[in-house]
């Protein structure tokens, strides 16, 4: 049977799998990444990598990078979190090292190929996703595939929803990340309740507004307004079948679902919404099967 | 030869023409559409627009639709500024009444489809194209086809630039178009300019600030700073080669393109930039040499 190596590239873990052509985990690793921010040190853990899964017969090699990724010669622009990565050639180096074929890709392109191959959106063919976390990762899926040109691209945290926005992490103001990145979530809720320190976790935020505190919900109520008037001009562009939202703050989504659905149908064109579904995310490990289907994907583009 | 009829249905006219495989015009007529409003009366035009074109052997007609499209079925969902036509069976009837096949899509999508095809973005599969008038019409080319859904989609004018915005044509609130259309800038003129009638034509404001008038400039640097935000968020989801500007607005390109390209490269994350062109749409019947490639294209989709 062919099997994939998958891997994830988070900014405080790597978590590797052997997969099969059916997106199913046979073996999984997981390491810290901390000690792995240096390109020599990442490349010979990935070779280990390898080494630990010998007894596979990996066809391919794919990862998931948390930056911008130039998917044409797969190498890396930047990583935003990771600095001394700029322009380093990934692809090249590592197919020189494990001998292997190996693509690589933006890790919210990833997690979306893996929701609608084998997770919340299977057998979509038009799908946004979004990881909702400290950033605002996003993907778009249309005709089957992912939205990229020479980048990775299909960086929908970095959609302008205010022009007198607030500094973004990329350099611009007022995207959506401002708006919905759990740091902000988290500032926004310690203003309104005149506190000296924020708490640690959006989850408390959640636990609060579902125990009725006022503050709380105001919270939500914000975050559901700009993230619902975004979503209506990703809905009015693509017309998707579904919208699938993971990352840490989707543990929150069955408190914000009806505020959010409330604000995009009041928001989008009323045909771009027929049929649309707004789910949470499914998979554990979208980021390793994602990976490991972007190899099988692009190593047998017609199968 | 192989030809194609291609109709470009305007609010106010229709033009009509016989186009090669090259996308080359070999007849053309212009109608008024004022009196074709009503179905009956426009379906039996088009009946009409054949008989004129008798003596050319049509493979298939294209129509491009001031409208919202269900591309799949090829029915109307409506026309904001024709009532009458909701859910109209468009393809149905005129594949019936003309013994042809017939495509219909919206018109931004058909002009967008010229352009790249024969005109400023020949041979580009990644362009952004937008009429810039009334309204802001949209279409985004990607893999060199249509971004579409069920609906004809990429309704690019409907993405909200501004949460707390003004109501917008579409039902919803704050969407480009609403700082772009060509009379959103002639009451903001007025309002300027403490006038008690706008000028009537946008033209009009392009000549004054090209005089120094104030004024006049601070209405294009408004315009460039919505625009420029607005398309940055574009350029980061779609890595497009070029943006493409069409419609009356675009008159005044030579003025509002170095504001707007300041905008937009202060705004867009740079790998997504690397290589853009910004350009001025460049086509006269974009509308009907595109209506007639949508028509060959569809029919002979592997050609």
């Amino acid at each position: 049977m062919k099997v994939f190596l998958g891997i994830d590239w988070g900014g405080t873990y790597i978590k590797a799998g052997i997969v099969n052509s059916n997106g199913k985990i046979l073996k999984r690793i997981v390491y810290s990444s901390s000690s792995l921010r240096e390109s020599r040190a990442f490349i010979s853990e990935i070779k280990k990598i390898k080494d630990t899964f010998k007894n596979y017969h990996i066809k391919a090699v794919g990862i998931g990078a948390p930056g911008i990724i130039n998917v044409e010669r797969g190498s890396i622009y930047y990583l935003p979190n990771v600095p001394g990565w700029e322009n380093f050639p990934l692809k090249t180096t590592l197919t020189k090292e494990l001998k292997l074929p190996v693509f690589i890709d933006n890790d919210a392109n990833i997690f979306a190929l893996a929701e609608v191959r084998k997770g919340a959106g299977r057998g979509m063919t038009r799908a946004i996703f979004l990881t909702l976390g400290t950033g605002l990762g996003g993907a778009v899926i249309f005709d089957g595939k992912i939205i990229e040109g020479a980048t990775s691209a299909s960086e929908l945290g970095h959609v302008v929803i205010d022009v007198n926005g607030q500094k973004c992490g990329c350099g611009g103001y007022g995207c959506i990340e401002t708006f919905t990145g759990s740091n902000r979530l988290l500032e926004k809720y310690r203003k309104l309740k005149k506190m000296v320190k924020a708490p640690s976790e959006v989850k408390e935020i959640f636990d609060r507004a579902k125990a009725g505190e006022k503050e709380a919900i105001i919270v939500w109520q914000e975050f559901s307004k700009y993230l619902g008037k975004f979503l209506a001009g990703m809905v009015n562009i693509f017309n998707p079948q579904i919208i699938i939202l993971g990352g840490g703050v989707s543990g929150a989504f069955s408190l914000f679902k009806p505020l959010l659905l409330r604000v995009l149908k009041a928001q989008a064109m009323w045909p771009q919404l027929t049929g649309l579904k707004l789910v949470k995310a499914k998979l554990n490990d979208a980021g390793i099967i994602g990976a490991a289907l972007l190899a099988k994907e692009k190593l047998y583009p017609h199968a």
